[in-house]
């Protein structure tokens, strides 16, 4: 029973997302479905050529069948310059998976072919994506017709602009970050809470952000001022500074978003607030998990590439 | 003549501009002439209290009378809440000396009569100045007239407008804070020169970035990408960086220095910039030296004071 056991339980394909901070690996099975899944803290940040197999087979050398070679579909800064192999950003305007960019190699364990998907840019704005390109290729492998936005929140935000099953746009916003290094390093952060949500205070902020994009150093100043000689709380600071950060973003993407169908991808606290954003400007976003994106992004491109090979 | 020369050596009144991380003292002589001038570390932010008085003397005892009390004329953080004794603000409109807002007090030492001159507030947006306003008064003393705008670059950048001899609006801009935090902390520093300059990207980008303030967070990513996929230099980088936020600045500042009077504070590698930027806009500011214009404000205001106290 053991042995047969451990027979049904190898999968057939390994996918792999692999980010700067963490990776995160699945073993598929014939039908699509998730026999099980690991996750590691050894991201491409950390990590030099070499050590990019070690660290993957830490993971998955029990999935490993012992008769074939099994294929493994990776995304993300895998395939960045500083990654295990460098996979050329495909170019936009242009469908999320950059086929031709796609590396193939034959690891040093000789049972496992690596498949690397290819990130895109933007020539003019200048912009790059690694890994949200496989979230919006899941995306369009469930919802060919989609039309709209995808935003994807995070330290670095983007706005994905897709049209006729195409990535035609996109832009990548420091807002997380700057929101960050404002509320934790900045002299904000001696009247700025670490935590707590004013929600009235957000969309009030929000509103009048909105309007006033170019008064946004002063107003973030003021932001201190006000907890000096007003009443602001710790909390209203916090959530005041979000919505000044957040007010700019959503004017540099209104012609994205306004009048079009959205999509955010996670289901954290700050996609929260994105989507509190949207509905207070009239657009009801869509909810999209980005794991399970994730997932269908890498078997959609594993069906690509598998066909390929066999025709 | 050991004797006369510490006689004649003695001021008639002391001059202290107290910040945050320094303190400055000048002994001045009947004539206005600073006899003497000295500068010490011990900043508002590291003191308590009880500490401002002991930090005052390390610096002044020799230059203290024996048969007579001094005036202490101070300006600047030393007046905060938590300063040496919290000197109220003054409120906007008004002179830049809130002369009620003054707090007279003899210190331990009875030798000492101290003056701390009070700091301005806005209520509507809310923002604060302690120090600026002693610059203004001295600006205003040389040249009663002067209206327009004045420009003190910094950490905390503060643009201020005089009408009538008055502070009618000022606000305060982080610009200085974000460019550190962003250059040094963000994902940015990978791509970014921590010195160098480049005068004609700062230039292309400052008056692209007047133009659209609200794309500002999409194009701080932009320096990081053109970094990755083009070919933007770090020093250009860093020069970007400084025009995107210092465009974003001065579209938030237009009227005060469209068509105005302006003058800057300062003569360091900052205030150049912001030459740079007035110029390239039709401006022509006119640059002074900020220590210059603190004593020549405490000095007027101590006139103010001695001539309150004989009437």
């Amino acid at each position: 029973m053991q042995s047969l056991k451990a027979i049904t339980m190898k999968p057939d394909w390994i996918a792999v997302d692999w980010g700067t901070t963490n990776m995160r690996v699945w073993a598929i099975g014939a039908g699509g479905e998730v026999l099980s899944q690991a996750t590691s803290d050894k991201g491409m940040g950390g990590l030099t050529p070499d050590a990019f197999e070690p660290a993957l087979l830490e993971l998955v050398t029990s999935w490993l069948p012992d008769d074939r070679v099994i294929d493994v579909i990776a995304c993300g800064m895998v395939g960045a310059r500083q990654g295990w192999v460098e996979a050329a950003y495909g170019k936009v305007p242009c469908a999320p998976f950059a086929e031709e960019n796609t590396i193939h190699f034959s690891a040093l364990n000789e049972r496992m072919r690596v498949h690397i998907i290819a990130g895109l840019q933007q020539d003019n704005p200048a912009d790059v994506m690694r890994g949200e390109e496989t979230q919006i290729a899941g995306l369009l492998a469930d919802d060919p017709d989609f039309e709209g936005v995808v935003c994807a929140p995070g330290t670095h935000t983007k706005w994905v602009r897709i049209e006729s099953g195409k990535i035609v746009h996109f832009a990548t916003h420091l807002t997380g970050e700057m929101f960050s290094l404002l509320a934790d390093k900045s002299v904000l952060r001696h009247t700025t809470a670490s935590e707590g949500w004013d929600e009235a205070e957000f969309l009030r902020a929000f509103a009048a952000a909105l309007g006033e994009p170019d008064k946004i150093t002063a107003h973030l100043f003021s932001v201190r001022a006000e907890a000096l000689i007003g009443d602001l709380s710790p909390q209203a600071a916090r959530s005041r500074l979000s919505a000044l950060l957040l007010g700019l973003e959503f004017n540099a993407t209104r012609e994205d978003w306004s009048g079009q169908k959205a999509a955010i991808i996670g289901s954290d606290a700050l996609a929260k607030i994105y989507q509190q954003a949207l509905l207070s400007q009239g657009a009801d976003p869509i909810i999209l998990d980005g794991e399970a994106l994730t997932l269908a992004g890498l078997k959609a491109a594993r069906d690509k590439i598998i066909l390929k090979e066999i025709t």
